[in-house]
């Protein structure tokens, strides 16, 4: 059976603490279900990273969303993506017709004051926490001339730009290189401006059988794989050839190629981490992706606007919550619903994310999403 | 496509803190894939409560199963069922040939000390941790004169009796009704020896398409559903109505009747749980459960033996590991390798699981599969 999402939602994107999983997980869904013209889902595979255990029926019931079957997912910061991939597979094949993909986190309450590598995960234990890793990529591209201090720093400029234009943003802004580069170090050369925020949201997908009668967005596909054992004697940076073999699969299975892709939602966790991702995606060759951002191909205006949302940098990363709201940012595209962010005559879009850590003894996941067309 | 069990594993159950999840799991999946006669899987399914983001790619990685979709679930104590019954469904759609079904939890060193319940859990902020969810069913059936204190030990008699045919298990014994009534108060009527204890373990279930040549063991029919928002003013303990309407959709999938199944694995994490999810199951009228048990049909030996393994309250209940460990034992048991603990000429048995809480704020969920035939 084909599929296609009917409806999204999300909440706002913040440090909102004040908020719980269930008021944020009321704002997506009840958004979401509106916009499919729905008044229920038969199945809901909830996507978060760290929710306690039962924070899915718990915060579903909340909204009448009983008797169904409800699973939670975990998949690192592909959580909500897995959920939508999960979602897609069970209208797919025949299972059910409507089905609630949903991701949730409420970090700032989780991680009030810091956050503290877990000693039981060896790359916590090594130092190696996510900013850690992620500059390591960047030391290497710097360490190649495969990219500029510079062109980092113009993923961030672009990003905090287009977040502008979404109300919905965490933190949109017109800052310079020059500032994003001056901004407080983080894991050198990673700066603070080049980093995503910790984030409270949730955000909603209506996955079904695609109506005629509606603006329904068909899922081209979606791909789900964890990644294989990597170490940093190997010839990529870290997640290149993980995201470059799940993107390939889903540009075949959807019978296009990254030229007929009009607008991506990508995982930029960290500015270095959008340049790798880009050229992972066939948007620009390995060790192209800094010249790619800085000639304002992935702005919106240009012929391939990469996170028009703002990004995972600008519009936040509340973990599990990110795949799905990646998955609303490209639908309300496609529509032409995305308002002062809208990138013109958008017919396809991409959906990227990817999860988890990188050494050989830690694991990672990444899912690509071809929707539209 | 049709659907069966090619292969089972489960480590011991222990407290066995020196053991990491790791470790645990590669127990478990090994035996697992040399039982079926496969060198991997095409996706894999994990189920845990408390384990870590990235618990199942880390774990999994150490085997060499690498590269393939990873999904980690949590649906409370039911959270090694759902990914049992993921797995199925994956199968059953044709998306893959082989999945792997895993959960695992290590609560020793989670634990350590004592569970205190979340104050962010309107269950817990309100005392209601589950010994006292289940010690209100219990005292509501005490109450109704459905069931007497004697009729519940001979649940825990029963069950440690049963696990002194299971090397693996955590707590055999030859226990006596005196014995389990007179043992420490944990939430009246309950004693210790009626809740189940905090275990280490793993298991996993190999599942793919039938094989004529093997022993694979089919799987009829696996049922998952959240349950209805419950408060203590309706007509039912909590659990019946849920377990009851899944069990009776399972049954209805396979084609079968409570009085065709020959051996049960169900959730006994407190003596009356047994109880009524047997009731539930249709095994006994709703309050009969006591006198069912106390007859001997439940014990092996008898017509319908139920928990031959010991069940949560003997083999041991580590949350996320507690499905897959229940669908191993059906397996053992239809293809008659359960040792001293076989029941003579098992041909259909039944897996249930309940997880989650019981309020109207919180949720729960059960999954009732039916095997073998």
């Amino acid at each position: 059976m084909k599929v296609a999402i009917q409806g999204v939602g999300t909440s706002d994107f913040a440090k909102q603490p004040q908020l719980s999983a269930g008021d944020l997980v009321a704002l997506a869904v009840r958004e979401a279900l509106a916009d499919a013209g729905a008044d229920g889902v038969e199945a809901a595979f909830v996507g978060t990273c760290f929710g306690e255990p039962g924070i899915a029926p718990r915060t579903l019931h909340r909204l009448g969303l009983v008797s169904i079957p409800i699973v939670t997912v975990e998949n690192a910061c592909a959580s909500g993506t897995t959920a939508f991939h999960l979602a897609c597979g069970a209208v797919a094949s025949g299972q059910y017709e409507r089905v609630l993909a949903l991701g949730v986190e409420t970090m700032t309450a989780r991680f009030a004051g810091a956050i503290v590598p877990e000693m039981t995960d060896a790359e916590g234990a090594g130092g190696m926490a996510l900013p850690s890793l992620y500059a390591m990529s960047a030391s290497r591209y710097l360490a190649n001339g495969w990219v500029t201090p510079e062109q980092m720093a113009q993923v961030s400029v672009k990003n905090h730009a287009h977040a502008l234009g979404n109300p919905r943003a965490q933190y949109g802004g017109s800052v310079t290189i020059e500032e994003v580069l001056a901004s407080r170090p983080i894991a050198d050369p990673l700066t603070l401006l080049q980093c995503c925020p910790i984030s409270d949201a949730a955000a909603a997908v209506v996955v079904g059988a695609p109506r005629e009668s509606m603006r329904d967005v068909p899922v081209r596909s979606s791909v789900l794989s964890s990644g294989a054992l990597w170490d940093h004697r190997t010839d990529h940076a870290w997640g290149f050839e993980l995201v470059g073999s799940v993107a390939a699969r889903a540009y075949e299975e959807a019978g296009i190629g990254p030229d007929d892709v009009d607008v991506f939602e990508l995982h930029d966790a960290f500015t270095i981490g959008e340049i790798v991702t880009t050229e992972a995606l066939g948007l620009a060759p390995e060790g192209g992706g800094g010249e790619l951002v800085a000639g304002g191909r992935t702005t919106i205006g240009g012929a391939q606007p990469v996170n028009p949302s703002g990004g995972l940098l600008s519009r936040g990363h509340p973990l599990g919550a990110t795949g799905t709201a990646q998955v609303a940012e490209i639908v309300w595209q496609l529509r032409g619903d995305a308002g002062e962010r809208q990138v013109d005559g958008a017919r396809v879009g991409v959906v990227e994310t990817m999860g988890g850590g990188a050494s050989g003894v830690d694991g990672n996941a990444a899912v690509v999403a071809v929707l539209g067309g």
